[in-house]
């Protein structure tokens, strides 16, 4: 992949050629963030979980007050029409609903007239029998930007508004960490800028839980079935930074990295290890039994 | 007006009919709310305060990372060809700068081709001789929806990362008051969704202060400086809902509705009076001076 001229987006219920694919500068999405997204990967040419990532995107919605009236199986195909005219078997994919345009003012319509947009871009396998997507473990340093409170917005609605971990990560320049762990309000350990913790301790496999700022990852929940599955002790609670940095293994998730082992943490060695290996192969055979194997 | 094919906005650097105006969807602008952005008046053809604004902006750009590397003076001359281009004496004007598309991750390139994104819409002058731009005073209505603190996202940035304010005006469809006032996470006023607020107590005129999550207005300030003019003492602080509730007058302030008197505060009733008063008319005779007047 790939010839430009071939590279097709989905716009306003249309395929067009991604390098011509754009939205009014008066689109909600663009002049306020007002829109909701969700990120998702395609193995063998369908998406990973799209129930988990429709029902995310629907509270999502619901959040925002913004009844688009577009059913799941509609924004399915979609995205599978778009992943298909590509000719991607193994694909990122990001599905926006905006707010749309409104005349004038910041309040929003209750009636909307969604736009709808699919990117799609080739996205190798990754996993069992081929190279992890990222270029290697992260590492991960603690930022001063907090995670923004869940009484101003909701972490788990997934929105065009990202600037509180683009800071996030724009801090990381100093530092040449790639990715942030951001703390909440009172400064307990929250969640990367665009990924799920978790670090193994003597006793658990631990990652923060959802009572505080903490989108509720796809990723994130897949890991803790499997885990449960192996009768891995779980904890999620409230964490502190120095939890994580005395961690023995860490890693991160999200649904591009899939497990993302942690190589340090504001510069202290941390590492993956047996657990980590354990559920990211667990997740690769998991992956593989849905998307290509016989149970397909 | 308007034709609508005579309707021009700027974009990137082109003058672009209205209804085509779009940005790529892969703009970070789009993708993140990643952008800053100023809201002006041009009253007789020109924008009020320019050098505020442009300090602002090139604030907010600084708090995102994003050195565009765009003049002052080159900007402003967007926004004057775009107001003379639709032959707008008296005009709202929306200035955006976007962090342009780069490839792939979240966290932002340091060399940036930035999107400029010039927004002209026909907004009568209002002030004397002539009716205000708002329907009628305020309702206004304290809100659940907690400002975003500036540990997370700094107040003081004008960004496109508008759900915050969205939200809060979102809870005002039940109750039908049309501006929020929203509180910090210790429960203090900050501002409205749009707007500074301004109160009237037995001892002064009241604005919150700028140690907490308050955007720095430009009219907040000429109208802080127009009450200084007159030694109408000012308080600026922390206040309570009650403070406000049990104020004499208060108004709110932006840079469409210049001032505009609170009638209401969760239903009780206040309105303007003698400093409101005094104080639009002076509003309105120092836009006359700069921009009307034989001082122009």
């Amino acid at each position: 992949m790939t010839d430009d001229s071939k590279h097709l987006y989905h716009v306003d219920g249309d395929l067009v050629p991604a390098d011509e694919a754009s939205v009014p500068v008066t689109d909600r999405g663009f002049l306020y963030g007002d829109a909701a997204f969700e990120t998702l990967r395609a193995y063998g040419g369908d998406v990973f979980h799209w129930g988990a990532h429709a029902d995310r995107l629907a509270e999502t919605c619901d959040i925002l007050g913004m009844d688009h009236g577009l059913s799941d199986d509609d924004l399915l195909r979609r995205i599978d029409e778009t992943v298909a005219a590509n000719d991607f078997a193994d694909a990122y994919v990001r599905l926006s609903i905006t707010r749309g345009s409104q005349p004038g003012r910041l309040t929003p319509a209750e009636a909307v007239d969604p736009r709808v947009v699919v990117i799609v871009e080739p996205l190798p396998r990754g996993g069992r029998g081929s190279d992890p997507v990222w270029d290697g473990p992260a590492a991960v340093q603690t930022v001063r930007t907090r995670r923004i409170s869940d009484r101003a917005l909701p972490a788990r609605a997934k929105t065009h508004n990202y600037l509180n971990g683009i800071l996030a990560r724009t801090e990381l320049r100093v530092t040449g960490a790639d990715e942030a762990l951001m703390l909440d309000s009172e400064g307990y350990v929250t969640e990367g800028a665009t990924s799920n913790l978790f670090f193994v301790d003597d006793n658990a496999l631990c990652t923060p839980s959802l009572d505080g700022p903490v989108l509720p990852g796809i990723t994130r929940r897949v890991v803790l079935d499997l885990a449960r599955q192996e009768n891995i002790p779980i904890r999620e609670q409230r964490y502190t930074p120095d939890d994580v940095r005395g961690a023995n293994e860490a890693f991160l998730t999200n649904s591009t990295w899939e497990l993302r082992p942690v190589e340090t943490v504001d510069g202290i060695a941390i590492g993956d290890g047996p657990v980590t290996k354990l559920l990211a192969r667990l997740y690769d055979d998991y992956v593989e039994r849905r998307h290509y194997g016989d149970e397909k």
